[in-house]
């Protein structure tokens, strides 16, 4: 076996041309076994083995930088990196995370999880690479389905510019996490028919030189490919075509299914027994995609948008299929589906924008200076947004708060159930009064209330479920069951606190403040996202001139990497014991 | 006169043809009087005045839709669409704003200022129109200068996917704000020079049907080939080549500083005696520049990068040409620009990005996924985030605190002189502890404090200019001067305040606060921006669980349009008057 023996790049370069093919084969298969217990995105990394090979062969990381687009497709750059043993022991699988990684490796320049930045990081470190007068390569690997993201283009354009040299490598397999949508595909599908010489030619519109290689998993032809373009001295595309899934049949056959797998059994790909695949967050999907095709049978007006995810709202291939153009998925391209929802509602229908919280971000103009501004009457469903949700430091969702809560005119709702959820759903869609948000609930299991209270305008106003003295306990959308085994506690010591469900996360209910800041001595806020601009610090605002305490909790203002919820929550004191404790000490002093 | 006379579109197209010219004409000497008394763009809408007359002449609006990127060449439309009063009658002047704005008309779709927005909201007017069954046009008129934007570019890709009618019409005025940067451009040149039939052209490439039109001043020629498009039922682009400030020499001469011009003279083109141009603005931007030629003589890591406004940081023409590849301007690509200058951090670079803070909007996820992650060592100059910032509701920077407040690593320092500034500015530069960005003071005037208190490490700490008791300011930045009118008014009802520079925007100084707490019945934050999800809801939150009363005095989250600062303020009590009586009233309850 040559894997094992692989502790740095140099290593690949030693070995006999001969080898490559023997070595490609072990990353393969280190790839579907590990990623067959751990889960992870099988099939990406099985497209980007030869080339990966390929580059290590020819370029001299670290001196040489390679960057790597939202870098899930790296396992292969990892195992030749120094970290093969975290896919090849079975005891150290999940040692290395799923995205590049620069605490881990010197070869890892950026920490990095969203699309279509590559260029754009390349670019920067071509010029400082020209400002210091040095000599080497810089490399940026792009996939197709990155290419539709706006900041790809603004790199590419900027590139054409540089005056000096970077390679951008466009690895083409056909797919982004679902199939690909904009007009580049066709263009790139021209490319690929015509063995790169069709006229219509982006990367050359733009000033780049372009070239092709059809055989994307033929290691010789890498070589030779990426060897002519060692030490150029102006920006090149080289155009390869992939394979997503190669090489393991179960992930070619389905290349959306097994963009991010869980765990599998690996002769047949079928889901290991007991392996849950998120099932609140399918379930949430299930009911959202359910609503919305009722919707559309009966107000045509409705629309369902999404940005090359349309799994989290539940619009299963058969789903699209159903809804035919009142789906549309525009692809991994969050400002224009932002924007394109505004011309939508402009235009009279009543579109739902389906949305990651952590890809949300990526459109915060398009939010201030499309949506709101303008005041149109669009429902955005933010999923994700929780200290439940993806724990990889690149996608963390609970920064949402924060993001949202400055907007003007933007009613932002936190639902605490999926029966208050789905209600607030219907509601967002008839509601005529401008932007509505509604945070997705994300837990640990379905939370289900068939007893909560409907409100006929969700825009105003909250929910009491119990009316106590002394302690007020807000316990916003997903941490309400916090604020339910809390009150209970506070009982248990004698204290019957006030739990209200706030409904709003950016707008409190100022009557309700001012009616708790009379009858109660402390005031508890409980958020499911960063505290620095979230909920609580604006109760503290509203009530800081009152005679009352208001103590906040929620998550830190930090970047945390692949955590564990439960030891979060508690180093946040985000714990029944934690609010308790700290409640009875605040009405005693 | 033909223009007095149209009161709407329909007067446009009952127009004998033969009119057209002098009504294109009139429509120019309309803009240049107007400007010349209100400044404006001057230049842009120069370039647009047949285009715009052939669209009304041709297209029916408001049941067609055209939707203009930026909107800041939208005047001849305006004077089209039922408002010439207000460019023609010199007491009318300014009664429409110098955007598009849907209070004004039914002809206006949408508010809006900032770039590249146009094709992706025509999208999605183009798409409610087909699920309603409807047929009319969309038109999407964009400028040369918009295309760089990473958004444009997803309209482009998605609208060549759209499978029904739509117009694009390509301004092509060889400009941005400031000349173009970026590989399309050399395209377009192409493209103009080969009379459209050159084989690179990114249009096509992207699956659209492209036509070219040399003469974009030729009314006739606009009709023919606009109606030649109308009901198409595909996406098209009509390419057509105009000229900035065509018409008037001055601003055809220089489109750079005709791009937003202030009032002039008719005749000559210069600005009219007495006209302020934004005088500590220019201070600002001349000293910020200044510095930074002397940071690159003594340290060559240091290069400035900026997207499309060169002047708000210093770099005329002159100072770029003795910068040379030390300074670089990336074009409208805000999320580029900052994905870039992380590149060049990790390359060993020290980078200087200067932006305006309602751009800096545009690349939120940028700040959060490339930078701050990355904790790189990078500075922001943020421009224009303050009430006395330019004052359009599509423009306003204000919201930078809530924006920026969340991201984890950044030190967001607000400078409350011009000493202070570039004290923070040469301190960044050389502070090796992750990413620094500056709120550069705007004000009335320039505020000079030479005897302000550096500190080693602005990281950390604050300024006490005054230990006092029972009162605590701590005023923000730039309102500095209003927190020390405040101390002396309430020094003359006998209470010593004590004033605070807390120097960070988003870390209240936690030992500065717990001894304010002991010492002080009232707290008082001062901040020139938005209160929700600001500074002083931060300060609020860690004084909450205190016996302290705190008073949070900033702007509301909303959007203000053409607002006199000093009644803003007042609006908001941020008055000294105002608070020195509120804070009388909580020492006294």
């Amino acid at each position: 076996m040559y894997l094992e023996h692989i502790s740095s790049p140099e290593d690949v370069r030693a070995l006999p041309e001969s080898a490559l093919p023997a070595l490609v084969s072990e990353v393969r298969t280190a790839i579907v076994e590990s990623t067959s217990v751990t889960g992870g995105h099988t099939a990406s990394n099985l497209a980007t083995v030869e080339l990966t090979v390929a580059l290590h062969r020819v370029f001299e990381t670290p001196r040489d930088k390679i960057v790597f687009d939202v870098s899930h497709q790296s396992y292969a750059h990892k195992m030749l990196t120094g970290r093969a043993a975290a896919y090849l022991d079975p005891a150290r699988y999940g040692e290395v995370s799923g995205f590049s990684n620069p605490s881990e490796s010197e070869h890892d320049l950026f920490s990095m999880g969203h699309t279509s930045t590559s260029v754009s990081l390349a670019c920067g470190l071509a010029s400082a690479r020209d400002l210091a007068g040095e000599k080497y390569d810089v490399v940026a690997v792009i996939g197709d389905g990155s290419l539709s993201g706006g900041l790809a283009f603004e790199g590419l354009d900027n590139a054409a510019e540089l005056g000096s040299g970077l390679i951008i490598v466009v690895n083409d397999n056909e797919w982004s996490i679902a199939p690909n949508h904009g007009g580049i595909y066709r263009s790139l599908a021209e490319l690929r028919a015509s063995g790169g010489t069709s006229p219509d030619n982006v990367f050359r519109a733009l000033g780049l030189d372009y070239r092709y290689l059809e055989d994307g998993h033929d290691v010789s032809a890498l070589v030779k490919a990426l060897s002519e373009l060692r030490g150029t001295d102006h920006p090149a595309v080289l155009h390869i075509h992939t394979e997503k899934g190669h090489g393991y049949a179960p992930a070619a056959a389905n290349p959306e299914g097994w963009h991010h797998a869980v765990p599998f059994q690996v002769d047949t790909g079928v889901i290991r027994p007991g392996t849950a695949s998120h099932p609140a967050d399918e379930n949430y999907a299930n009911v959202t995609g359910a609503l919305l095709m009722d919707w559309m049978g009966t107000d045509s007006r409705v629309v369902a948008v999404n940005a090359a995810t349309p799994y989290i709202m539940g619009f299963t291939p058969e789903l699209r299929q159903l809804a035919g153009p009142r789906f549309v998925d525009v692809g991994i391209a969050e400002e224009h589906a932002v924007s394109y929802v505004c011309g939508l509602a402009r235009g009279g229908a009543r579109p739902v924008l389906g949305i990651y919280a952590t890809f949300l971000q990526r459109a915060y103009d398009q939010l201030w200076h499309d949506l709101c501004l303008n005041d149109l009457s669009v429902t955005i469903l933010v999923f994700g947004a929780s200290v439940f949700g993806t724990s990889d430091v690149t996608h963390l969702g609970f920064f949402d708060i924060p993001m949202l809560g400055s907007l003007p005119r933007l009613t932002y709702l936190a639902p605490t159930c999926i029966e208050e959820y789905l209600d607030m759903l219907s509601w967002s869609i008839e509601h005529e009064g401008g932007p509505v948000a509604i945070r997705v609930p994300v837990a640990e299991g379905v939370v289900s209330r068939p007893d909560f209270v409907r409100a006929d305008d969700y825009a105003h106003g909250c929910e009491v479920l119990q009316e106590g003295s002394d302690v007020a306990l807000l316990a916003l959308g997903d941490f309400l069951p916090l604020g339910e085994k809390i009150a209970d506690s506070l009982a248990e010591h004698g204290f019957h606190a006030t739990l209200v469900n706030p409904r709003l996360a950016t707008t409190p209910d100022k009557d309700l403040l001012g009616r708790l800041a009379d009858g109660h001595r402390v005031i508890v806020t409980l958020e499911d996202g960063v505290l620095d601009g979230g909920f609580g610090e604006r109760c503290a605002r509203e009530l800081a001139a009152d005679d009352v305490r208001v103590l906040c909790y929620g998550l830190p203002r930090a970047y945390v990497d692949r955590y564990e919820p439960a030891e979060l929550l508690a180093r946040c004191s985000l714990t029944v014991e934690g609010v308790t404790n700290d409640a009875l000490r605040a009405l005693r002093s």
